[in-house]
């Protein structure tokens, strides 16, 4: 039982349309299933949803096709949406094995499966990237924010060497309720956006670049070090990340 | 003319307690002033308000008590609230002479001048920090937060070594609207906030620790890493930073 | 001649069942065998176990499969129980052949064959880690422990952002001698598990994370920074060091 | 109520010297006691030594001595053993007030004052470091295996480049049951030590060198990489961390 | 001799000014003093300015007020200008004895002595730096360009948080030869520049910031990966280096 | 249109070759063109040669193949000369699809098509190198510096090892307008060239090297660190990127 | 002309069995060759052995096969020992067709060919090395120093876990005049052995290890912080630089 | 007894000036004394001259003045060399009062007291440096090769900005038999001098510099990564391990 289907039986209740009892009986029996379920190699919180919004979602970095297989096919049986982040194509044959309907999207290499109801966000959520090479990260990021229930406007190749590119796009960032903002290289562009609108900015650097880019390491200590007010940071590469906290600012 | 000015302005136009003529002339004018004021050293960004919902504040590292006096004093001038983080006392003996009513917060080693109205933020921002030795951070981040005019609960020294101290303490965290996450050594305590809430977490590592902590980098990579949902990050020692985002999202 | 052999050979004339000239002219014996071997590319020393309590144990990586074999060839010979970690299959197939009777455990890439009797630690061995991708190092800990002649209790995927599976689980921590914390990301999980219990916990950071983990980097710096008592840390992924280590402990 | 404390009643009502009714209402009263008290900038744990073995540790950097006496004296009202590290002489001074009869050690830079009775490790401690330069930790580590209740063998100035130093102590490294080593610069003395013994090593990294010692870093890694078995590591000049761990296992 | 009087020298001989046997003569001179003085603690290097269009400057960091006044004195003693970056005060009043019209610039930390004539650029050097605590670094760049025969336009405080000040500037720009871009933080200025602007930018990173600003490094890694192409970039606070390479290319 | 193109435009109409009229039609034309083409993906600016001399040039790592060949071709149908760094052999086949003319350059893995006319630079860029295995980057430099308008003289495998050969090439040097200076391991030749010249020397540290290299940081803190004047540096192997800036010096 | 055959030369003409005449032609003969060759990607440095005692010596890392061939060939015809370091299979197959007599040394990665007669070095070299993993390193040390005229002595895996592997070769590292001390992991064993002897040691850290030893840093750290004296340093898995010092101290 | 007493007692008791019985008593006696005096902070390796060459050298870092007089009064009572290193004034006061005859070098920060009779070196140790600021390193390398027994020839000053300096000074460095080279900021100089000779070059990096220096690791990475052959590097700013090493060269 997420919260919002837990919201609607509360509704129903005060509504009339389903008594008391029966409200009870649910609301007992979900309380009752096990918190997490132990499959040996993982134990899957399926509480997460209660106390996060979203349920568990699967990081396929370090884990086999069988194990992400697994893992989704326990999330689908609760009917609960499935996402699978930084999912190679062996993850996904076997995830439509347990999952047929379930997606593959290639450019942000994650499986999705959308399932039940979401709620919906109330704003729009932003996501600039600043050059072609950072589209993995923001598509990671607008898969991500579309599952958990955004309204999503991308705004690509925008970087700040064409100052033009950005400033002639303020009216879709002051539109915003939250922005995503994901450059590699010196990762200048969250410190440039955050100084034009009053909503809060996602920074998400990048591993795009090569030398003293240290894999990204330079963006992320730029973003850290923004002179620009409003301006948080998730790890390098993380679209998921930045999506996920979008997200909580979008239902806030 | 701040953004909540303007507001005003049009709603009474809309009443009918202002008239038109009158009304566009005071935009006007404010639209004519100069979008920043050249102090020689310093441009003083005079629209920082209307872009961004506050005020310039005013970092006193690396300034000399006589440049941050001149700064603060025009922003003074314009009846706008006046932060100067990061000062040192000698700052506020000359800010005194220029704003006689400024008030220093020791432990936040910041100085404040309430001046205007400030719209409020919807719900309450919990500040939580990790240890003793965090505390000029966290309250940074409470003298800022409290400036730009967002409710705030203080939760301190609630590190996880005792976990009993912040499990005892989750009515609190879920009546929150956003959290920041205090915490030096480690820097653990931000994933096990976040994960027993859903509103977003504003991480702030600070340079509390010693040897291996490298002055902040330890609790930095721990929370740029958080396995839980819903975290972001802000610079080493950031209160101001942290609060400055949180309570954008507080006022979304 | 192991410790535990010379023990009970001691006993043995203490209790009568084996005169004092043979015992001395087997000890006499053990002690003229040369502390090494010398394999021209190894040395294989040979009085490890004497001193250590555990004879040498081959570290797979950077080794040729025929250097390996060649080196737990004459451990075998020697009777004594062989383990190799961080072993390709390669190497298992060139083990095999000097070895009919090993076997490759692939989760935690190690070869091991049990060989004469081995000294029973006096407790149990917790061995817990934070996520899935953890599994390699956890098991890697698990078959040596296993194999230094400790009971191993395995508590799998029970991270930071779900504390209830950990919280669940108090008993089995507070059932343990020795636990062993494997986790990357931002290694928060020994912090927690040390906070709970009075043994000791030895912490084994993993390079499982991206960015801005930096191949484990920043698990290791939040464990040795750790806020919790009792904690000490080993290298990156080095399961099997702190293996060694707790069964040390466990056998004190 | 401590463990210690715990099990002597618990043997008096097995003894008959006191009757069960009044063992219960000791025992309830503990338990009512809240498990940590709030002084605002500080909640002291009450219930560590419940859990850890130990009373909560004041940690002196980054406290202000008037912090670090309001501390202190809630230890002692509730008559536990004191003992605060890293303490400047202003800490000392403070404390005194509350604590006249407490000690400052000036090479450990510790405060400590016995208390009530702490149960004693099974084995000795030896505390071994390479140079003169490193008595400060060693002596940190010293206090703290003392106060904790252990017994403590010096063996100071042993480094590597002179191995006469450390292999003429073998007898007293061999009749120890966990060994510190303290160790700056190249950090090469745990390897040795490690290698000689079957006991668990704690490795302490310090500060002590210039240029590429990089205030420690240079030793930690040297300890991490460590080529023998039974070897784990604590922070950069963290004395007191591995005397608790030490202290945990000699309790054992 | 320097090389504007040897060309000076060489004119007149055109001219008939001056003849042959006596141009000879002074060239002939000029080639026969040695080049370098050695000092013991130094060897001044008075051919540099032949090769390089500048005398040898005097670096104040990590010499003697008495070896910087000694080095001054043999420069003035050839009546060529003295420069002296990273000049304490006491380093000032030492050489005041050797020359008593030198000049100290408190905010460059620099010590000058205009001496003879030096070749003027052809065009004007833009110093913009993006806060008020870059003034010194941008200073020492100043101080360095003028007294090296440079037309400089200072532009300070226009860092990117606030984009309409360096936008409201682009004429200024657009109006130099080279510009220098000084920046701490994130530095961001060089990139957003360089993308407005078809000459060279030379962009210096600064030492202002904390935490993760590492001393400068967030700010010279995000110039070293700037996606705006023309910029090079010198050490971190290096305002002398920028400016010494400005005057070259303005000279060029 | 170019500002080459709008010089000769201009130029015109002042020798009355062409009349005001059709003049102003064609300038206003180019300026209601889009300053950008978004390609989705991507968005071309159109408008940098105006701001910065040179039309946008593609970076092909982390491009696709198809990515590329689709920006290439707008830069191609408007006529202007094309330049892919890092292009990999597939790149390079995709682009022949839309321009069967072009060229790949594979030491320098860079792949060109001139079109149009360009500015030539006045003087001349020497392209030195350390040794054989700096080849790639030093053709990089070399291409781009050609195809944006410069005469190059190439000096290569001139280390500091073997200071004959540099010494022995003063003549080209000092012919030279702008130095570029690429070189890897420890990077010193910048610091020798710019000793013995007095133009700007870019210098660029390549990533060859190994062990203590770490991909070209030793050679990038050494051009850093430069003692000499007027060095000034880009990232590690970005033989591009010195070109750039050096061509605006050499058309300056 | 080397400077042995320079010398011997000389002792010729001392001798009477060659006339001054020709002896003179010699010479000059060999100081009209010019002092490198241009191959146009490379720079043969023909004079290296008259300055560094032996001709230069090919580092195979990051040049082509042919470009090797190439360099090997000119050193071939010049008579003089030919030796390429880090060579690949590919290598060697090219080097062979212009120099059928060369050797491939697998272990090492490195090409020989001896040729014309190496002054002989007066002592022996001791090349030790801490672990099988290390022998790469260990055997281009020992390839190098063997070409270039010394007697070398093996001692290979004695690690300091197990010391008295080197405790039992004390006589061979007292009759060395200079000792090569290859280690990986903590790097201790130079330490160790340097403090037994009186003749230099060269150390060599290796890229042996995994996790924290960062591809050798932590080797490299330790062994610079050293607390033994008489112990120098070369760059990470650096044989050959090793070999090359340690030949010149065998031959002063 | 050094090796040099010893030496002498046997080559008289050969020349027949000593009997063998007393010359056996004297050896008797010296080895009869222990290896090391216990201090209780401090175990004095009274043998180390016997195994080293040299008595113990007492680094002053981190030593108070009584321990430092201390280990230096058993140091002179049995009449061995004294050297002190990084000794403060504080140390130097200390230490008079136990040796009146003790001199303090400033520059160099070291304590020496000549004492007894010290083999001499078979050549001269050339001491070059970068710049001025490097003097306080040279001269701690001076110093100690001076009191272990060797003819040093000091060369100041002489950085590769002005390679004249170095170049007309090659005769000094063709005659020594080691050079120590000594740089800060890039390390650019032990390439260029081993470029230039065939003895065997010890390089110490200084801490001199600023920014991305880096307390010494550009130049310590720069020396590691020489491209010349015959070098080997000490730690940052040891000067007195470089001459520790140069001197066992120089007596080899």
């Amino acid at each position: 039982m997420t919260s919002l289907e837990l919201q609607k039986l509360l509704d129903a209740v005060r509504a009339g349309t389903v008594d008391s009892a029966s409200a009870a009986a649910s609301i007992t029996a979900a309380m009752r299933a096990a918190p997490f379920e132990d499959l040996g190699f993982a134990r899957v919180d399926t509480h997460r949803e209660l106390r996060q919004g979203f349920p568990e979602v699967i990081l396929g970095l370090g884990k086999s096709p069988a194990q992400i297989a697994a893992i989704a096919s326990r999330i689908i049986s609760r009917r609960r949406p499935l996402l699978v982040t930084r999912a190679q194509p062996e993850a996904f044959d076997a995830v439509l094995e347990v999952a047929p309907a379930a997606k593959y999207h290639v450019e942000a290499r994650a499986i999705t499966l959308a399932c039940g109801e979401v709620e919906r966000g109330k704003g729009t959520i932003v996501i600039a990237c600043a050059g072609t090479s950072d589209l993995h990260v923001a598509e990671e990021a607008a898969i991500t924010a579309d599952i958990m229930g955004n309204t999503i406007d991308r705004l690509y190749d925008v970087g700040v060497a064409g100052l033009h590119r950005i400033l002639g796009e303020q009216n879709r960032l002051h539109d915003a309720s939250v922005i995503i903002v994901v450059a590699g290289m010196e990762g200048a562009l969250p410190s440039v956006v955050a100084g034009l609108v009053s909503v809060p900015v996602i920074a998400v650097p990048t591993s795009v670049g090569y030398g003293a880019s240290f894999g990204g390491i330079a963006a992320l200590l730029g973003m850290l070090n923004s002179c620009a007010n409003g301006v948080a940071v998730v790890n390098i590469d993380n679209g998921f990340g930045a999506a996920a906290i979008a997200s909580l600012i979008n239902h806030g």
